[in-house]
């Protein structure tokens, strides 16, 4: 039996429902990852992030390789009994990070030399390294490391990127030693679309677990969000889970999953409730706002969240205009569970077989997706 | 029947084991309240609370009336509703921050006018606003509006204090108007035992509820303190709960209850959780140490708590080490735990009639309650 099956498959589109099998256990896809960063998602305990529904989480080599380091993580036995999370988890590679985070000193084929965003150190990472330290790590999905450009980019840099990621990536598969763990190479190249075809084309070639597309929601806008990912995924093998990463809103998400995509993680649900950020159906609700002093109306009416079923906006205003941890633990709770029951829709629908149908209306008309 | 009932005593010394029944049900003395200041005890879900075994929690009154304000509270339901909480409250009457927090531009016989700590608005407070905010906030323990002075205090100013707090406990008798709301009155006198004596006699006098034994922990220091709750508790009816407000340390909790003792709070279990310091039976623990970095041991051997089950040290001081507010939050429902942990074994020795045996040995050996 092969890790991934695709269970159902909208007829209209590209969508798909399935089911990856990881060594912690199955996943429902399309899935969202929540983010956990550095061994946390954020003011969450594990109990909380399980009851929003999260089937798998996400944290980053980056800030782990860095605090406490992968050999304090693989003392204390695994990310897994780190986090106290003992369902799936995907490590990414730290490439993204080593980009955006860090002050880089050298970027060549071998690979980067950057400088520390904690202390300044200077940091040696490459394909290689990357993959030692998810092997490590112990996560139930590693990425491949690549190189990650800003938007825009000049076609030269552009191309170079693609090249050493995709040398990049037949170097992290040479390098991975750990069995169990599922490797997902990363298709890179803008929103050039005859560089993704190429890279989609050699990645594949390497032959992975899964497939990522990566270097979107990096400005570049929904729409050409939407194409670049439309033309990739139909790129991609059908018998493995493809993931769109860093993405994104609920209509990015919606607009991916109708192309094929079947994994997804973001900040936004998390990071925006500590800034008190409410996704809704009804759209979005800013929760510092005092219109909402006295308000003793839930989140979201019907959400079934802890924070909605126990808490008034009013209470919840009242703690972020405190400063009070409670304020952002409860909009992270909502947020997520918001992104999760997206998610239970999208497979729902998928399953029915109206999920073209219901994307199309959700798209073009509710405030939640946008 | 009466809301206070003693079940059991130590025949060997003061202590008690009671039941204390609240609106929101009963609460199993002698008690630890952890505090919940802007009505959320920092960090936590009321379920996460509810979990520590906490039967009832503290909220401040100072707080809430200057944010979000009590006819807000009022307006959304009440108290519980707001905090969530749905077992009994108590509320203090805002005294000790007045006191303590605010710059005080005016006291006299009427009462005080305050600062604000948050805008630096003019606030009038005294015994019949005090208690009409208690009413309408709407907790199931209500505490009268009284004189703190700070250690050391000029015997004139301690007594002029005393004679206040006995005024205003008369005024706040009469401006109580909520049913179901136990009224508690507070007996000062700093470590001056005479004056102790004069103002619990005045107090019990008056009548109220519950009697609480305030201006301790303020530096006194262990021994004085002990010796003036051990004077002060003994002259208050035996049929009523006695409260000993903003104390503290395990060994002071358990030698006042051996003087008899009934109610607690203190935010040391919270406020030193925050900053990675934890209660253990074998002695304080400082998670941020480096000592922790890659330990497989839980907070504490044997303890029940959620952090402990599922956490490592290692764990814990890597989320302090990287501000990541899980650090905070494990080592609060941790030291709340404890907290009561200790309360529950109390109630227990007190059970069966071994608690003053069991308190000369925890207090002259045990580092857990020093």
């Amino acid at each position: 039996m092969s890790h991934f099956e695709v269970i159902a498959s909208d007829p209209h589109c590209g969508a798909r429902r399935g089911v990856l099998t990881t060594a912690h256990g199955p996943v429902q896809t399309p899935a969202f990852m929540p983010v956990g960063t550095a061994g946390t998602v954020k003011g969450l305990t594990p109990d909380q992030i399980e009851a929003t529904g999260a089937g798998i989480v996400l944290a980053n080599t980056y800030h782990l390789m860095l605090r406490p380091g992968a050999e304090v993580v693989e003392r204390v036995g695994g990310l897994h009994r780190f986090m106290a999370w003992d369902r799936p988890i995907l490590t990414d590679s730290g490439g993204y990070q080593v980009f955006s985070l860090s002050a880089l000193t050298r970027i060549d084929d071998e690979g980067v030399e950057f400088a520390s965003h904690v202390d300044g150190a200077k940091v040696h990472l490459n394909a290689e390294i990357a993959t030692n330290i998810q092997n490590r790590l112990g996560a139930d999905v590693i990425m491949c490391f690549d190189e990650c450009t800003p938007f825009p980019a000049e076609p030269e840099r552009l191309e170079k990127a693609v090249a050493r990621t995709i040398a990049w990536a037949r170097r992290c598969r040479q390098a991975h030693r750990r069995d169990g763990q599922l490797l997902f190479g990363i298709v890179q190249g803008g929103i050039d679309l005859a560089l993704r075809s190429h890279c989609a084309e050699e990645i594949v070639r390497i032959g992975f677990d899964g497939y990522a597309i990566g270097g979107l929601s990096v400005g570049e806008g929904h729409e050409h969000m939407v194409r670049t990912v439309e033309h990739t995924a139909a790129l991609l093998p059908a018998d493995r889970p493809r993931y769109l990463m860093g993405v994104g809103m609920p209509a990015d998400i919606v607009a991916a999953v109708r192309a094929g995509v079947d994994m997804f993680d973001c900040v936004l649900p998390t990071r925006n409730g500590r800034n008190a950020f409410a996704f809704t159906r009804q759209g979005p609700l800013r929760l510092r706002n005092s219109v909402h002093i006295d308000s003793t109306e839930p989140i979201e009416d019907g959400c079934d969240c802890y924070a909605c079923r126990n808490f008034t906006r009013g209470a919840i205003r009242h703690f972020f205009n405190c400063s009070e941890m409670l304020g952002p633990i409860l909009l992270t709770v909502h947020n997520l569970r918001f992104y999760q029951r997206l998610m239970a829709e999208i497979r729902l629908q998928i399953e029915q077989g109206g999920f073209d149908c219901w994307a199309a209306t959700a798209l073009a008309r509710d405030d939640s997706v946008r």
